[in-house]
């Protein structure tokens, strides 16, 4: 038998206040957990089965699979319908994370109480995940050394006549055999990756339907992104965003290199990049607005004249940062309508990224912790276009 | 630009039918589809956006990203909002995938059409799904004889004193140049995976919170299932279930190895997992019920006094068999309880398993095409345990 809670008393403690007092904010009596995910972060583990939790800060935690699991508020059931035998609660308002949950699984769910309200828990489990603990943030700061490892060896992994997806095999060894879990958790199922994006040459230029910060073709029609069997030659850039998921917390780094020379406009885009990862490292406070700090990226991109490049060319995204933790697209996103505020203790990967057309994708992607001083930087590898030959 | 479709236009004109036919079945007289998977049977690509697919079969495609998508019925859009405005229909019932769309998404997507009814279109296409075009097969056929090429590999890939999880880098290395798409697509966000299941020796009896066949502690407790970092020493067993996406349909295969001599029990009942595996396709004819090929499995396990360690020890896998294609877990389910009824045309994965204390996993997996002459294997590799040294 294995206790369930792997978190310290005292972390679990934290992490369930923070969920608690957004219950409250809910007005929902009651919470009901389903998400992988969000079970992780309350327990330090992932388990098939459900947490109910009050605003008190209780919970209980109904196990189907491991069935070896035990500890206090464990009990094993083998579906849903077990609960409410189980437990005395009469809810009259249950929170559900309506974005991630299935209609169907919030059918059978909510069933169960069927005189309760049901409200949405995901916009406050975002919230109350974007406010990383110090337990979590010693994890994402042991991804981002990891990371940061393998990057500074990417150009001993490079072999002159290499296709993209040669290159990034070597990569995700090397990722691998560093402890890279593999594993790539995006919240919602409409967005796919396989350990990260490889793009050389103009495949940066590829659209994808993906909500990623660049494109690429990919090999295939079920999985349009990322490298495409692109011969790397001569005069191309490489840019290098890979998985960076050791501890089941990500860090998220990417790093451009050339092979031989490249055009001075690729070198001074990838200067732009760099610039204006520090311009906003200095400038983000608690306070203040993610939308602003969007703005201050894109208007120092248009003053340098890259405007028709940044964030893609034929197709842009829509972002230039985003939160990362257990999963890869969390709050804070650094968007133009982005209504979040940077707050101490939020891990943010900042991505000012350029295409440009005949060379490929140029800038740096580093992930940033925020506090009173502003943002410091958790993934430092070298930040200039290095050389693969 | 490039074309929305991919498939020929008698293929899209097939698959529309059997899904069109469901819609029918379900009184809906309009369909909206969101699932990646979905999208990517009906057209032959993944695209970010909203397929509305009536009983006739007559399709539109509403396309927020790749933005230079184009072809007949194929709209850009920003917002599913924008639908409404482009199309004359006033549906009364709508199909959604209930299973897989989100709560959220649901309440955004219903609201366009507030007066009609909602049905559940999962079912549907489950069942449209599980039943193999042609060009499906040969897709499936082509991701199987990649897979069974880098199983013979296998045994060359190993160097004595490696972990499991360091011979599992190099199988996934191999995969991938192979031309392995890396992506495992399961319906649904509860079930986790990277790359396969490559379990060492004890590891094999360590129960996940997943529903996959086996289990394995894994190396982290994001991510509980799979090799552990377990030193692959002589008398082990190594079982091999590897991920055979290499043209976005799956093959699923399992082999099992050896490290030096392993006792006799486990030579005995691996023969026996393969003696199941030719008996099921063998029997399994169209209109065979699913949960009879369970019995007959489990049956022939207890006979040869295998019961105990039959899918499992410690904890017990339900089922014996899955459907496979785009997702890992299609339509039919060989499980006790399971109501499918084999179809021609089903690719079904059965994999009769034991885990024996003391030495690890063994048995075989086989992905096998359902015709009227019982199931013909597209698995080929050698089933017998083939020793490591």
């Amino acid at each position: 038998m294995d206790e369930l809670i792997l978190l310290s008393r005292d972390e679990q403690l934290r992490r369930q206040s923070r969920m608690a007092g957004m219950l409250d904010g809910l007005s929902a009596d009651m919470a009901v957990i389903a998400d992988n995910a969000t079970k992780y972060y309350l327990t330090g583990r992932v388990f098939s089965g459900w947490i109910v939790m009050w605003p008190d800060g209780e919970s209980r935690y109904f196990v189907k699979r491991p069935v070896h699991l035990t500890g206090k508020g464990v009990t094993l059931v083998r579906k849903p319908e077990e609960i409410t035998g189980l437990i005395s609660a009469a809810p009259r308002c249950i929170a559900f994370e309506m974005s991630t949950l299935s209609v169907n699984d919030f059918k059978r769910l909510s069933a169960l109480w069927p005189d309760a309200k049901a409200v949405d828990l995901s916009p406050a489990v975002r919230a109350a995940r974007s406010v990383k603990t110090a337990a979590e943030i010693d994890l994402i700061r042991l991804s981002g050394e990891k990371q940061e490892r393998v990057y500074r060896r990417v150009p001993s992994l490079f072999r002159p006549g290499m296709t993209d997806v040669q290159f990034q095999i070597e990569i995700e060894r090397a990722l691998r055999l560093e402890g890279c879990l593999g594993q790539f958790r995006i919240s919602g199922d409409s967005m796919e990756l396989f350990m990260g994006n490889i793009l050389a040459g103009d495949n940066a230029d590829s659209p994808t339907p993906y909500d990623f910060a660049m494109g690429g073709a990919g090999t295939d029609p079920s999985l349009p992104v990322g490298a495409d069997n692109t011969v790397i030659t001569p005069g191309m850039t490489v840019m290098v965003d890979a998985n960076g998921n050791f501890t089941g917390y990500m860090t998220d780094m990417t790093r451009t290199f050339r092979f031989g020379d490249v055009p001075a406009e690729a070198t001074l885009a990838h200067q732009c990049s760099i610039d204006i990862c520090d311009m906003i490292a200095e400038t983000a406070r608690p306070g203040t607005k993610a939308s602003t700090l969007y703005e201050k990226a894109a208007d120092y991109a248009r003053e340098a004249g890259f405007e028709p490049y940044f964030m893609g060319h034929r197709q842009k995204a829509g972002f230039v940062g985003h939160g990362v933790g257990i999963e890869i697209n969390e709050a804070p996103v650094i968007a133009p309508r982005s209504r979040d505020i940077i707050e101490p203790g939020n891990v943010i990967a900042l991505e000012p990224k350029f295409v440009i057309p005949g060379v490929g994708a140029v800038g740096i992607e580093n992930t940033y912790l925020a506090s009173e001083n502003g943002l410091e930087c958790l993934t430092n590898a070298p930040a200039e276009m290095l050389p693969l030959d």
